[in-house]
């Protein structure tokens, strides 16, 4: 049923190919690695997330077999084993495999878990770390994740625990006022929960937060607000749909001083964004 | 004093050149992103620091000035205000002036002190977020730093402040059982206080720790203990010179499985190491 592998290997002796789990970083082209970049342009197939953007398909060799592995309006992800059970099934057809993923493999991006899978599997694995989202979102918003004098540290977190994805479950509370920066990843669905968990926890209510939608993208938005307003039933919510990052902490107030980035339309020519 | 500027500005007219504060990545060269490579290749003067790799130099345009702002054996780093002068000085003489640090500029690289004193001085500034130590050096050693089931969380934070580079000071008692891992950047000199003051906080003796010498270089070590261990006064303490990331938390126990990365030592073709 399989075709005839594509590389030199004898047929036999068959050796499967090579899963190169790629971090695509944030949405800018341009904040792709360079060996992520190399490996787009050779690979003989791509298996591709929702949230990896148009301009970094470009980057995809022509004659690679793109299929995407994200979610659709009224459609659900393929479910992790599917994902899984491809990425084999594509190593012993092919030589070079990428498993593209927005931001880093690693975080937040259940690369660990698909890794796993494949090595049980005796398929050679690969990581190729990105720029992850959660601090170059922030900086392309004049926000520094850390800063002297403001902040010594910053918690990366997923805000989507309560889905089910990710345990154990965070301790909004406990490290309301433990650390200086939190940065939510996938936090919309249950802002609303983690803010009121963070006050209980004794965040400061004048505590400064952003919303940052679709950062690093064409479509960028910035809302600066703070935990109490946020929390203040007679404000007016903000623009809370997907996808965003949320930076909770001083550091967000360095963001009426530092220049935003803002990215050219043009895809195409990711050059044009500089 | 100043010579003339190189680019095609009016002399009647003259205005400052941008500065590009540019994350070099951890060392891999392969790990710089696609704006940091064309930066390092169209650029009039380079000011880097000390953790920047001698392949990721081999990026930069030959004919661009190279100044070296980092530590070398007995002599200190070059204050921050006059890295700030230099570079303002620098920007009113040329064209693209890069900033090059290791890593990411807003992660512990007070690459937000930098901006703010340029934008202060009226020079155009603009930040290119890179990949951090703290997320690839990880990766490199097989540590996926979030993980279905065993980490929601991931706290980077700077051992270092103790040192007065960064305030406030980490509460370590209060995060040692907040967040599911924990990765120190610059933690080799206070890593005993640090360590004490997490088992003070309730860390668990049997908590896995890694410590990650030289990640993502030729140099790279991976060395495997848990909170105990490092404790013992009975046990011969690990190499902890720097550089080195921590890594502290159950994903670090991924690293008996996963594989790691490991670097080929010709830095002058990027493209072995893939």
């Amino acid at each position: 049923m399989n075709p005839a592998p594509n590389d030199a290997a004898s047929p036999l002796a068959p050796s499967p190919g090579t899963v190169y789990l790629v971090g695509a970083g944030p949405g800018d082209p341009d904040l792709l690695t360079v060996k992520a970049q190399r490996l787009l342009a050779q690979c003989d197939v791509v298996v591709y997330d929702a949230l990896v953007s148009a301009g970094i398909l470009a980057a995809v060799n022509p004659h690679a077999q793109r299929i995407y592995a994200g979610k659709s309006k009224g459609h659900h992800t393929l479910p992790q084993p599917e994902i899984t059970a491809l990425l084999i099934e594509k190593a012993w057809q092919y030589r070079q495999i990428v498993r593209l993923k927005g931001g880093d493999p690693f975080v937040f991006g259940r690369g660990g878990e698909e890794m796993l899978a494949l090595v049980q599997a005796g398929i050679p694995v690969e990581v190729v770390p990105g720029v992850t989202a959660g601090i170059a979102v922030p900086a392309y918003a004049g926000i520094p994740v850390t800063h002297r004098e403001l902040s010594s540290s910053v918690l990366l977190v997923t805000g989507h625990e309560e889905a089910g994805k990710y345990r154990p479950y965070v301790n909004w509370r406990q490290l309301a006022t433990a650390v200086e920066t939190i940065v939510i990843y996938m936090g919309m669905h249950h802002l609303d929960v983690i803010l009121k968990e963070l006050s209980l926890g004794g965040l400061d209510h004048h505590t400064p937060v952003a919303i940052l939608r679709w950062g690093t993208t064409p479509h960028q938005t910035r809302t600066l607000t703070t935990l109490g307003s946020l929390l203040s039933p007679t404000q007016a919510p903000p623009d809370l749909t997907p996808p965003a990052i949320v930076v909770i902490g001083a550091v967000v107030n360095l963001s009426h001083v530092l220049p935003e980035i803002l990215i050219a339309h043009n895809w195409q020519d990711p050059r044009n964004n500089s």
